[in-house]
This record gives C-alpha cells, sequence and structure tokens, in this order.
C-alpha cells in the first residue's frame, strides 16, 4: 500500500530491460544492468518533473542462473534506489524459459495537473538539452569492435551507470520552465519527433549546437550521428517558451539550447547558415547486430 | 497520470506472463491469453478488496508475429478490462529475442489503512474458499495428453477465461469479514502456505470439504490432488474470526469452509475422522514438461 501526498496524482512508468536488446551479459556487470534497469524507469518520471517513491520489479531468470548474478544485479539497482530513496515495494519473478528479462515499475508522484507532458510545444518554443548526447552509443560501438569496456568505472559511465536527471526535472517544473519535456532513451531525433507528434508541431535543431559527449581516454567528442541518434543517455530535451531566461546549469548539470520548434510538421537539421536537412527519426538499434 | 479517490491508498501488482511457462501458442487462443494476463493483475488487486483503476501492459513481442497475433490478445485483453471499467493507461513494448513475454500492471485503491493482507489470520479462524479449484489444472492436464480445447468456450472456461472474483474481494472487505486473503494462482497448498506463513499460524484442511471443479463433458470432479496443488483458479482464500456468520454465497459465487487455522505452523490434512497427514506446499508447475 502506498500513500499519496495530498494534492497530488499518480504516475506510472514500465519499462523493460531484455537480454540481447538492452544488455549482454558478456558486455555488461551485473551492477550495470541492475542500475540501468532502474535508471530507465527513474528517467521517465523525470522527463514529467514527477518524484518517484516506490519500485515494483518482474523478473524473470534463467534456472541456471549464478546465484552471484542476481545478488549483484539486485545490489546495483538497490544502490541507485537507496541514492533516490525509492523503496523496492514488491514485483514477480518467474522462470525464464530464455535469457534475463526484467521489467521495472516506477510510481511516482507530482502536484495535480502539473506534470510536464509531450503534448506542450508550441511554434517558437526554444529547445533544449541537457548533459552530453551520444556517448551510451558510442560505448556500444566501441564493444561491438571488441573492446571489454564494462569492467571499471571509465568514461563510459553515461552507458553503464546513466544518473536520471530526476532533481533537474523537477526544477524544470517548478520554475515552470519546461513547456514540454521527453527523456532521451531512443535518441534525440526519435525522441524529438515523439514531443513532436504530440505537440503537433515541427523542429529545427542546429547541428553544431548539439552537446556531443567527450568519450574514451582521449576525451574526443563523438560523432553527430550518435549524438543525434543514439539512445539511452537518458538526458531531457525539452522546449521553452520565448523570452524565458535558461540558466547556463540547473542543478549543475549543464543546459543547451539546440533549436526551435515549427509550425511546420517536420524536423530539420540546419549546418551552418545555408546547409538545411531533413532529419529523419532514426531509432537506435540498441544492440542488434 | 491517475487521481486517486480521496482517503484512499494506492495498490500496485505486477505479473509476468511468458510462452512457454503460462501459456503456449499452440494451446491458447490469443483472446484467452490476453484474458488471463489481465486476469492474473485483477485477481491480486481482489484478494487486498481492492478496487482497480488502471491497466499498464509491457509486451515483448518475436520480430515474425502476425499482426493478427497481436490483435486478437488485445481484443481479449481489454474486452476483460472494459468489463470491469479499467483503462489500459500505458506500457511499454520491445522486441523480443524469444517468445512473448507479457508483464502486467494492475493500479488499484483501497480506502486507507483497509486493504486485507496476507498476514491476518489469527489461530481458531475458519477457512474459506471461493469456487471450485482444480479447473485449470485439469485443462492442462487434458491438453498434456493431447487434446485440443481451446477452440470454443468449453467446461475449461475456468483455465481460458478466468473470472477475477473483484466484486466478491470488496464485499469480504467491507463487510469485515476476511481476517486474512490471497488468490489462488500458485495452488490451494501453496497459496495457503503463504497466508500462514505471513500470519505466523498453521493450518489444517478437511479434504472431504475442498470443493473440487466439474470438467468435461461428463462434469466429472477433478482427482482431489489437483484441488490441493493445481494453479491459476483465481479464487479467492480467506479467513473468517470464530463466531462470524459467511453467506453460502456472496454476488452469486458459493463460498466453502474448507479447514481451519492452528496455532502450530504447519499444514495438516484431515481425510475423515482419523487420518491426518501433512500437507506439502507442491506449486504446480504449470506446463513444465
Amino acid at each position: 500500500m502506498l500513500r499519496l501526498p495530498p494534492g497530488h496524482e499518480i504516475l506510472v512508468t514500465t519499462d523493460f530491460s531484455l537480454e540481447g536488446l538492452h544488455f549482454r551479459r558478456d558486455w555488461h556487470r551485473p551492477e550495470s544492468i541492475g542500475h540501468r534497469c532502474l535508471a530507465r524507469g527513474l528517467s521517465d518520471i523525470a522527463a514529467m518533473g514527477g518524484q518517484p517513491f516506490a519500485v515494483f520489479l518482474s523478473l524473470a531468470l534463467p534456472s541456471r542462473l549464478a546465484q552471484a548474478w542476481v545478488r549483484r544485479f539486485t545490489a546495483g539497482l538497490l544502490e541507485l534506489a537507496e541514492r533516490y530513496r525509492v523503496p523496492l515495494a514488491g514485483g514477480d519473478t518467474a522462470q525464464s524459459p530464455s535469457g534475463i528479462l526484467a521489467d521495472i515499475v516506477v510510481v511516482g508522484s507530482v502536484p495535480k495537473r502539473r506534470a510536464v507532458l509531450r503534448s506542450g510545444a508550441r511554434p517558437g518554443d526554444r529547445i533544449f538539452v541537457s548533459g552530453e548526447l551520444g556517448g551510451s552509443a558510442a560505448a556500444i560501438l566501441e564493444m561491438k569492435k571488441g573492446s571489454r569496456l564494462g569492467v571499471e568505472r571509465s568514461s563510459y559511465d553515461r552507458h553503464f551507470f546513466p544518473e536520471p536527471r530526476v532533481g533537474l526535472g523537477q526544477a524544470l517544473r517548478k520554475r515552470g520552465l519546461a513547456s514540454a519535456m521527453i527523456d532521451t532513451s531512443d535518441g534525440l531525433s526519435t525522441d524529438l519527433s515523439h514531443l513532436c507528434e504530440e505537440s503537433g508541431v515541427g523542429a529545427e535543431l542546429f547541428a553544431h549546437g548539439i552537446p556531443r559527449a567527450h568519450v574514451g581516454k582521449g576525451k574526443l567528442p563523438v560523432h553527430l550521428d550518435l549524438a543525434l541518434h543514439g539512445g539511452e543517455d537518458y538526458e531531457l530535451l525539452f522546449t521553452v517558451r520565448p523570452g524565458r531566461v535558461v540558466p547556463k546549469r540547473i542543478a549543475g548539470i549543464p543546459l543547451t539550447e539546440i533549436g526551435r520548434i515549427t509550425r511546420r510538421q517536420t524536423m530539420l537539421l540546419r549546418s551552418g547558415d545555408t546547409t538545411v536537412q531533413r532529419l529523419v527519426p532514426h531509432g537506435w538499434q540498441h544492440f542488434r547486430r
């Protein structure tokens, strides 16, 4: 049983984490898989400006899985849950016919009629994104080439231990800054297309303005394609009415203006002053080979 | 966003329905799989005396699955959802690495501090069960022998289209009749052991009193073992303080007294006046071959 703060409504999010689709046991430590599983759900709540208050985990495991794997998976998940003071309140377990299957349910709350929706963007709004993009996809690219990245915390932490932007989402809601918001779980181009579709608008992005993640030993910026289409960065993508002042950072997280909302319902990518091309939503295919 | 009735608290249940574990495509029509998927969740809410008010479905599907299968699955699920006036409020979809995977989340409500728990049974309480037991397991047994039962609605409906006891659960809560309650999803012996464990008590069942399902053309009662251990009947198993009068039926559903709660923390099965044996929880292994 969960008590809701008075004057609040309930947010519920569900997210699968499936072996072979969202993670691989030879690429990800169990702690990272547990962390990422919960981060997906917390990030959904963050994108509505909500406060998470309980987690439910459904977990189906192959019969021959070592107990140590489950213990480490759970430790990774609980470490994140405790940091956000969200109790693991229940769930379901089953024997999996094949592979590890997790479904995470996060229940959150938000003051009534105050949740930030995907549908609030209007022509003329400016588009912002938190943090940097493409870092998670860059890690997958490296692992596809044969690198083993998951052994220790590294410059690829945005992939292995993404930090959901819960505090930032709430701050944007409380200050009334975000007119629409979504998290970048599927990749900027795809998530922006969802936001545009639900708002009945289009968008124009400035290629040079998109904050690219810096990865590897050389801390080099990722290719623009990874920043545009790579998923699982769990940053917040939001729109702001013209004239509103947006700080450079909130709670230490950089906020970057990357484009504007247009009346015409297409997505364009502007490079320099004269080059404009269609931006096609191009969902990151996770681990598909 | 969901609004909770004032003075209520939230109930959240999650239940997997996994191909090969909870259903088989060659045994179950898509409509039946969708119906059973939701019935599992509604039954959990029923067992707490709650009112379901929203459903979230996470569904992972193999890439080669026919669109018609999904349409029929959804139709089966929605038919049940509409009957209980529970909107499908969201969820997640993914491509499954293997087999159909569904996770159903049902959000319900109950007046504050009024949920019926598993932990409320006391020595001397009488044990009741709704409906009949073993019908679902009997259907699986027939299908294991090679019978095709799923083609039309039949005497095996308790397997293919189980009716969650939502109204009954609420009636038992409102009348203050049930001191503890659980649904028979894993089978009487297993679910009773959960109730006993959480209440810190034991139980004694009367073998002759257990209502056995009548199945097949001859409408013959199932074997006692199926009624004791067969799961997925989704009846309500509850305890009642001594001296309280329990009607023979509530909302048309028969209620049968099948035993009593004991102080000694073991489960016994009494047959006739003199024979007593240990009742070992013996979970139904669903479809394992």
